[in-house]
């Protein structure tokens, strides 16, 4: 079986670390033939292709990015995902003699997994993205090093503040889900975190700051980049528009932490983490997590699992039907929501 | 409600972050009163008690160790656990005006929650242990920790042997089980992993690392403390007996390294990581794990689930009733065993 | 004697390391009294004093910020340094019956330090600037943390730079000098970096970074906040102006990387790394820097020697009169800024 | 010019960056050719050598270890450097068109590239060992990434010691001269720091262990491997002999906790850091000074320079005569031992 590996969407560590676990077990143990395409997309629809072996795998685990490059480019050509786009990929498909896909990506991803499955062309989902807001799995690999990042910087925030007796604001990843912001919130210990599901108001955030400080203590604010604030209809918070709705560089944290100032009077200052979150040598759990959901996959495909994606599940890797992983993006529910209020104010 | 925390055995990453969870949710939402023994069972011997309030776990979740310090003092005078031991343990309890107790600990604190509960001292446990050994919970806090530095360890000395073309071996913790040695050696991508659940031969381990030789690469060995040599009755890997039986300091990768040097001619260099393993500032995964797994005590203790313990099941905390959890090591299984030795020799 | 000790100015790591060197060597060894104003001049001028002695700074030598706080409070009330502002400094000196400072803080500082020599009140200073841009010493702490902070970024940055074929800018701090630009491009190996000393054009900064495109790589760009385009006499990328003048949220970074992106037509992105870069643990080096900086700073007040400043000289602390330290920048001279170039385009 | 390059003796973190710095200065700024021996002077008596340019140096900076191998293989074949060694190492350079050489390596190699320099064979010594124990130069790369990991050992092993009240020995590396320790024991706060220049006797240290015990703290004893006990001829200490002058595995750690253990009754624990010690990604300190070591040796080939070495002086790079740079370890002097004191007992 000659089987097709490519990477899609914005890069997640542990990237290297599910291409090799999936080309070990795949290769060495069911015999098959690997391939790769460089830069996702880009590299099927060109012919850019790597073959992917023992060798070619060696000593990637510790790094960061992925050997084969990703990409934002689509798999439809015409963007549409209809038959004639189905019909280039079946007859690319064919003149590169691949049997199958391992396709790692995010939900955008895992759906063009289960589409082409559907249409006869076998694959397997490796999910992956920062912001764990995949369903079907407990945690997808990069989400770890991410909170572990962001956790990082708020302790090094956090001995500013408290030199300074400043309200210090860090903008974390998270456009639609606040995973990354809600642990490494309560993994710092940060006195608000704030969430896209969750909006609230600046009177509400303003109150916490001021009952943090009448306690003797600095705030950290941790904000999810999509958090927007209630009653916010022209969502100006969470897209960065500046009173006359131009489109500001900078994110939410540079929005909030000027008003947090204005109604507390307690000199705040806003951080934006950015794209560090998501680069750099992933953490030992990320390369453990992705390296098993490599060799899961690698089975599934010799079992003929198509259309199934490999999910965390507690300490097994479980391959779930593509059909119930997406679609729906999973949010933070209420109750971890109020976990983590447990320290605010 | 006035409620007794303390802790038992080893120190963990994240026992300070599993207080702190315990105690926000315990006195700010329960509206218990919380008091912590110090030094384990010695401070609820001799009556050393401090109070656990919001002042008292500010800012700790980032800190190694734990403010309420351990020891292995035991709970039971005697030493047996008899009716006169858990009369001693009952006087004391209504001395202190203790209505229940939070036992953080590993197996055999678990065990004792357990024996106290059925004795009518209402107890919740707090599973911890770097070895992850537990049942009944999918992970422990501080077992990310030591997979952490653990695999850090590995990148380190990786380095070293691919420049000196040396064979080098790594000792981790593990006395009984080997899940740091085969997650640290899975992210850091070991050509052998050395458990104590499968033992091997020296030929074995020695045909390995020559066939990495002939790969052009240089082998990194992890073996955790408990590992012995297939054959070996009489122990001495894993208990560093010399030839002639008596104890010798150092571990088994000191009974290991010279071993593998003399069979495949390959010099070969012996590290043990040791205490570091289990000390400093937990990982944000375990500082979320464990904050979880206080506040899950926390709302148990107020629901009255006494004879539980909080586990971790896939991405929830659940209430573990202790008879399932307690009495049988959690061991590393033939199939993750397998998953490892993809990357074998 | 009675030493008052006081910080000013941005925090630095180290700040506590040096306090700690000043007081052991001071308290137990010259047998000084020690005591610590909070929160730089505010702190001085509102008698807000706490004793330093052994206790005091117990364990604080790993810790980021500064035990004593700081603020930009100036130590002259009117604002000018007159007769008056040293007679009320003069005035509180006597109340609080301190005979001596040692003053913790950057260029401004250590003018006030030599200020208040020439006036009567004598003090010492002891260096501190994450900027590295104090005449007088070799390094000063605080700066090696800054720049291996920046550098990791860089390392992280550079992934998602060559997984997704981007110009990746990473914006670090240094408004006047370039210091912490060029000695973390160089650990990071930046194809460009940009400094305030040396303004380049974006046609050059664009060449740069095509050719490093033909060799095959991404280019990752550091740029100090202080530079500015050449030829940009309106500073607007220094100041981050918008078309219309108006102060824009956000830094040169973010200026830089739609001018680059819109030249080359290579995706670029920016990133500003903030805040993160002054807080935290310090590293090892800062740790020594700054205690023996303390240390030394000690032992010169028991010799008397004021109006100096503790100065790192080759790999000893050396006392350098204050006059020949103050009022000029340490700029990042051309013949440093030739070796960064190296690695250009 | 054809230049020669090689690496003799233990890996030190750095010695990458050192490489790259020289060739891209020798080749794209000189115009040299340049030619790296794999694993030290083996690569050049088995003529096994690569060519070293601009593609060879990518991105090589932050990996540790070293890219051609370095071993203690000799240079002088019958290892007494006599004539005969000397005409058998000038065949080779004939032989390979080598004009010149750059050796990278510790006091043994830079005493060889004087050697070589007085027969007509020019050299230049880039200095390099973790240990910096060679004079002329402030600090070697490599130093600061050995102390860095010293230092946060200690970190770790602090919150262990203090949890459970014990007192934790670290061994580290330095068998003749005490830098790491006294760095990192300084970093680190170490209430005990031990080192081969100042023996010191196991009633003095069980003092001041007994002493930290009564201010309430636990001690954490730094020990460089080379340490010995006062009075302690027979160097057990130093040599890990045991009772019966057999030679022990394990260091020096192994054979004082007992013996403090025993003394002050105080549980204690030793640590042996061994080669992670050694290897890994250097810190920011250490890329930098390398890379810069580099490129003042590229310019002195150019210059002319042989019989020189690459120093650092404050905060330049000096070319040093060999002469005086050989032939006697740089020692911790009494003044820096004094200041480590400050913390003792």
């Amino acid at each position: 079986m000659r089987i097709g590996v490519l990477c899609s969407g914005g890069d997640s560590p542990g990237m290297n670390a599910a291409i090799r676990g999936a080309v070990l077990r795949g290769v060495e143990v069911h015999g098959f033939e690997m391939v790769g395409f460089m830069d996702g997309w880009r590299g099927f629809h060109e012919d850019d292709r790597v073959p992917l072996d023992r060798a070619a795998v060696r000593g990637i685990s510790p790094l960061g990015g992925v050997i084969l490059g990703t990409s934002r480019v689509q798999p439809f050509l015409s963007g549409r995902g209809d038959e004639a786009d189905i019909q280039a990929i079946r007859d690319r498909v064919e003149e590169y003699g691949v049997d199958a896909f391992l396709l790692i990506g995010g939900n955008g991803t895992q759906t063009v997994a289960q589409l082409l499955t559907e249409h006869g062309i076998p694959a397997i989902g490796l999910p992956k993205t920062i912001d764990n807001d995949l369903s079907g799995t407990d945690y997808t690999f990069g989400f770890d090093t991410a909170v572990s990042i962001a956790s990082e910087a708020i302790d090094r925030l956090r001995t500013t503040g408290d030199s300074h007796r400043r309200c210090m604001v860090l903008e974390v990843m998270g456009r639609d889900v606040g995973w990354i912001a809600l642990h490494a919130g309560m993994a710092g210990g940060a006195q608000v975190t704030l969430v896209p599901e969750f909006p609230e108001s600046i009177e509400q955030i303003s109150e916490w700051v001021l009952s943090v400080r009448d306690r003797g203590r600095s705030s950290l604010v941790v904000v999810a980049e999509g958090f927007r604030l209630a009653g916010d209809e022209a969502q100006t918070t969470r897209d960065g528009l500046d009173g006359f709705g131009r489109k500001r560089l900078g994110g939410v944290a540079e929005v909030l932490a000027p008003l947090i100032e204005q109604r507390t009077g307690i000199e705040t200052r806003a951080t934006v983490l950015g794209h560090v979150q998501r680069g750099g040598s992933p953490t030992a759990f990320d390369r453990v997590l992705a390296t098993r959901t490599g060799i899961a996959a690698a089975d599934a495909a010799e079992a003929g699992q198509w259309g199934t994606m490999a999910g965390l599940r507690g300490d097994r890797i479980a391959m779930v039907p593509l059909a119930e992983a997406v679609g729906h993006l999973k949010t933070v529910p209420e109750a971890r929501y109020e976990e983590a209020r447990l320290n605010f104010g």
